[in-house]
């Protein structure tokens, strides 16, 4: 039996592949999918099936691009028309090699949800493995808000019914295998462990502690996770199949010249490079999103029907840009700077700074009642979590549209939690025309250090 | 939390690289130790520990070598006086990040093996994982015969309290990580599935359903090991410590005149191609063992004291020949015949045969009476579970000692599981004289495919 | 400036990147061009123009393919109605970077053959590299007989104009960059050296010590060189444009049942193991060419309108095979043998083996006045400097057109070099029913180093 | 024959492996001498000779090394007593398959410079490429000035003569394969082009073209090169021969605190991130040399007796940084700041900043007559070529011994071509107090392409 897990950093997803014989499945594939034909091969394995364990609204799914490839048979979950691949049933099951695969209907993520037991026949049927796609995590339970208030109540009963009901009887001694790790937006405080056992969630998972079905219905409708935008054009995606790629998108390097023509004419330019040196020099008017945060952030800010320019470090950045980019639908990466910042400087052409505040110069002009507004981009729950005293919270997915609260004649101070989302929220800021604004480098994490005081 | 098996092929090896924060800990790192090295980079952390679970019998351990660059300290079990690194008490802890080690003594295989509890501090003192050596494997136990005939009763009983008073405590939601996978000469039937738990192990791992302390004993004491000669040197190699190679031997390409003056003068010529090859021209002398058998097999034959000279099928073999000899304590493996085959026969250099038989051939010559022996090169167990009638048994480790069994006057078609070993026997023939020796390929596997009887 | 060989072996192609500042051209850039792009991206430069040093007609062109990924612009020579790209004119200019490229029209291997000389414009208008094509090689020049008998004092006049009053004007100095080397079907004795100028070819290449033009045509039309069919299909694409792949094909691996029906439907089992392993143990019915054997002998042997499957000595081939497939262009290689001939015979289905042949073995077979057939399977070129007496001497690429000149009643001995080509004349015998071939090993290298005498 | 450069960035090394049949030579070897290993290894060959053309002064040679992984013989020039390898004689031969290396004395830079032709001995005994060393460079020669001013007329002599009556003489058609490319502290300005023959210098080189003897020594003892401190250890290195290493140094990733403590305790700390992120934020005291500047400017500034720190921008930086500093003889580095300068701020740890000017910036500055120094950093020759008026020049490796020069009570802007030097001599003002330091991004470059005045 082979097993490996593929992850795709960033937006933390957790695809599968497994083997037995000949054969090989695929849970949850991702859209950059040559992955799973090198193991396939490395292998000497025929992929037979892809199950997708739901609709996902995070990323582009790679079912129909591996099909493409493979000629394996696609899966899908009851309760939902997927317009290409099939709809299993309940309790269907899928032999490959020595090993069976049974859907488990687990609705409550969205309805489709579907989870899969593995049994390794030749020791028995008892299931060995599950995959819980965005039901179960390790440390977490998937979100119930993605069909909206109403249905809130509804989806939380039915996630209590398909943990309790329907996963946690397979046995403490079943390794749990999950869609998403630490730091997806499908989930909440996800761990940063990816081994468990539903043995162990059963005892560690703080959402399971609430046992009664009304006391995990109010903890789940009560909880507060952000949406981005992009997510309606996933779930289109996903629902029809995505345009084919056949093969990843091949930049074109720029001049100096040629990128500021482009951005002239529409072009939308991220700056993928860390924070300090977007700081010290930049491009006036791009955003500044670090190379791994595209997965969770690009979503909210770029569009899809303007040519997206890179702004990179180095040329190594470009192809984990490019699967980044791909993964949430940006099939067209236009173009790069060749050269770099350093290319642009060199030609004389105009850069900007962001000025990179410590916690101790914030904390001195706090102190002194400097006329300086604390900006805090970060999420709600880390904002409830603790934050300075006296600063304006606005999640830095929601600061484009939510810029009339913040004043454009104050010095500003963004913060987050290490500097990273502040630096996007500062380009956010100086795009629309602000002058003296500050990245906090650190953030809120280096004014703990320090000792400052929090509130709640 | 970062969690990498490390599997080292052929010895059926699993070593373990477990890190948190800025800190890791290797467990049973291979002697060829950069692949941890290069973990710890990658992760930007520090090795801090290095436990072994025992001493190994079967392959050099790599903890003197990887604590020579790392700086790492080792922990050996109770019971043995180690020349090097510290010995630990059976309940102690360590620390790294936000993980905790402890030490939970569980002799049987040896006196001084030891198992590793790990508890993620983030959510609980609860284990999540052990790590248990030779104890316990996915689906069989290790072998409790290594002390001898006499001590055999009183390590299968150590062991079962070691499982089933130490291990299976502590909770069927824990996720099992032993040292050795499907293959290993370190135990009986290990699975070919790496994942686990004590759960599952407790209901489906064949050794686990005697519960009777007895009936456990006396399973384990009528069971029937090989133990390979090279295993003495592995037990000096690793109680004292190995000598330090500091990077891999780079084994000098000879012309087919020098590979032959070597030869003359004592060096001792293995063929790492597959059996057809070797079947279709070879070295005179040479042994046949295909490049995957060299973990198991090398060490019976192989002397340590006479420099080895490699028949490569192409140079990209090369360096895991050299990383499975340097793991059985090959220090210097001195040179390759440059060109390989071909290089020696396009020199008009004198090259043998061995033929090949199908099933259907060997099938044939028994039926009308030939005189034809055949040797069955496999295991006990493996003869045990079914054999050709007729054949005489000699397992190919033991067939130099036992070659008086075997009548040079008959052809002799020598047959194993699929071909492998049974090449490497052929071969063993030809050296000592034999002249008319078959290899039957697709051995045991293809006789019972094609219908044919057996007996037991 | 950056310049980069990418040579295709077998076919022994080179193709050139040359670089300045962040434009980039490739000249004749194979069909699997990802290495381009790749060699763009790492040096951040854009592909500007793709030149054709004239219509090739030993593999697929990837000018298309690489302008797809890239938007360059392709150039062809003069003379030859191309469905695609642009025609240049003799003397034309092209611009990149620091670099100027100037078309030099040099036919006689074809009529729009057109080489390149390159300056470098910081230093001035000189020549320092001269593109040829097949114009001119290390060691010799390329081969005028494609237009057929007729036509072949006209192209060697050509040639010699070309290359006396074009090519070696341009000066001793000047860096000499060929389309082939060594091992290539458009020319003849092609050095194994790569590096030469034109003032070492003027000294030591054969072919140009020839100086005069009377002399040079002479030698050229009693040359003799094999046209492959497969040429035909090469001269088709190349005129009009090839298929675009997108995407290397993703052959399927099959079990062994799978495999037969493929054959018994008709498709061509190709083996592409060495031939020692190949006579040990292979398929009825299969033709040997040995991996790197295929860019020169599968366009001989293969159809285009059958599917093709592999039989593999280990996964690692598989790449390399489809490569040299495609560049063939073989579009579609359906499938492979999973787990290779070991999966095959452990299945019990039948295998045949080829009997190899020491040359010593001929030898007393051939003094003692066995019946035993030579058949000499090597090139005319090869053949005329010497084989072996009574030999029969039919190339190999003839054979299955030629094989009624092969009695089916003696046992054969089928030679060429060192025993790869004839492992493939063997496999043809084998596939039409002959029953006693044998394979040389070693071949005529053997036999001249074992002392034996050779006849012209 | 096998003909492969290695390149050694930032040093512009090159070295070469030319191999034939089995056996190979390496010239020049580099001291992180795996590469050509792996090349001996690919092509099946065996190192039998390592050249060296001479003494080198900037970079620890990599004979010895490689000797001790290989076995092979060591030779060096005539003319100097080296502690190690053997002397060769003038018009020594030395033959490897079917190759002929023959020395040239070509004294000049140095009193043992020697050079290297290669004749193909199936062609003949012409030379077909010469290894020149540091005689003869592609658009430049060797410097003549290392044995002092005394000793320049005569050494520029010598070099005339090696140059016009030894190598020229080869002929205008020999490959010309110096030690050194653009951007080698060994010559002035080498070409960006690495492909040469002594026809096209005969023509092109500048420095050639002054063909009269006096002419030639006149520019040479008038041209100014610079010679860093470390150049004495690698003399010393290479006469004696330099400490094994057997494996690169393997530093260890410390947390900010650890870091902290070792920069009080003596460790020097370099930042090789690229200027604007050091500009962004840094840590107090660190020196700012980017990545690919440590091979130039390293030995300028580092100790070879304290520690050295370094902080990077990503963990793949490593290695890089390891070899470079290797091959200047800094055999241990001990550590890293493992999380980067994020861990640094996220422990609220202080951080400093070095203001960085757009060329606008400083031409606002200087018209309206603040009262700013412009340091110029560059090379002589460089300054010598243009510069801003009224700017101080002292080249950036003098600049520690100079300070005396600079005031430390004006606000100063550090210039240079592009921005990297300035920012290691901005880092050298902050280390020694300077308060208002300022790095000009885009240098001499961006003055001149925003079409300001320069004077000479």
């Amino acid at each position: 039996m082979i097993f490996e897990r593929v992850k795709s950093e960033g937006i933390a997803h957790i695809s599968y592949f497994i083997g037995s014989n000949s054969e090989a499945v695929v849970i949850d594939p991702r859209r950059d999918c040559q992955v799973y034909i090198d193991l396939a091969r490395r292998e000497e394995m025929k992929i037979k099936y892809i199950f997708e364990t739901h609709r996902n609204e995070d990323y582009v799914i790679g079912s129909l691009e591996l099909a493409h490839f493979t000629g394996a048979k696609i899966y899908h979950g009851p309760g939902l028309d997927f317009k290409y691949g099939e709809r299993l049933k309940d309790g269907q099951e899928f032999h490959f090699g020595i090993l069976k695969l049974i859907a488990v209907h687990t609705p409550g993520h969205t309805d489709e949800s579907v989870s899969y037991a593995l049994a390794d026949l030749t020791v028995g049927e008892e299931p060995i493995m599950v995959f819980t796609g965005d039901a179960l995590f390790v440390g977490d339970v998937g979100r119930t808000d993605l069909y909206g208030h109403k249905e809130a109540t509804r989806l939380a009963g039915n996630l209590y019914d398909s943990i309790f009901n329907k996963l946690l009887p397979l046995g403490d001694k079943v390794i749990l295998c999950p869609a998403h790790g630490a730091g997806s937006v499908c989930g909440g405080p996800i761990s940063e462990r990816e081994q468990s056992t539903l043995g162990l969630e059963r005892i560690q998972n703080p959402v399971l502690q609430k046992t009664k079905r009304e006391d995990f219905i109010q903890f789940k409708i009560t909880e507060h996770h952000e949406r981005p935008p992009y997510f309606r054009k996933m779930e289109q995606y996903n629902l029809n199949g995505p345009p084919l790629l056949g093969h990843l998108p091949n930049p074109t390097p720029l001049t100096p010249k040629e990128f500021q023509e482009q951005m002239q004419l529409g072009a939308v330019a991220v700056d993928i490079r860390m924070p300090p040196a977007f700081g010290g020099a930049h491009i006036k008017g791009s955003y500044s999103i670090w190379l791994d945060g595209l997965p969770s952030l690009a979503g909210w800010m770029l569009p899809y029907d303007k040519p997206i320019l890179l702004m990179l470090e180095d040329e190594e950045q470009l192809e984990r840009a490019i699967r980044y980019l791909v993964r949430l639908g940006y099939n067209e990466i236009a173009c790069y700077l060749g050269g770099g910042i350093e290319a642009w400087y060199n030609e004389a052409l105009p850069i900007k700074h962001i000025s990179l505040l410590t916690v101790q110069d914030l904390k001195k002009r706090l102190d002194r009642g400097d006329d300086l507004l604390t900006l805090d981009v970060r999420r709600k729950d880390e904002w409830d979590n603790g934050h300075i005293e006296g600063a304006l919270h606005i999640y830095v997915g929601h600061l484009e549209d939510r810029l009339r609260e913040v004043s454009v004649d104050r010095p500003i101070a963004v913060i987050c939690n290490v500097g990273h989302r502040a630096s996007l929220g500062a380009s956010i800021l100086r795009r629309e025309g602000y002058q003296e604004v500050y990245n906090v480098l650190g953030g809120m994490t280096a004014w703990k250090n320090a000792g400052y005081t929090i509130v709640r």
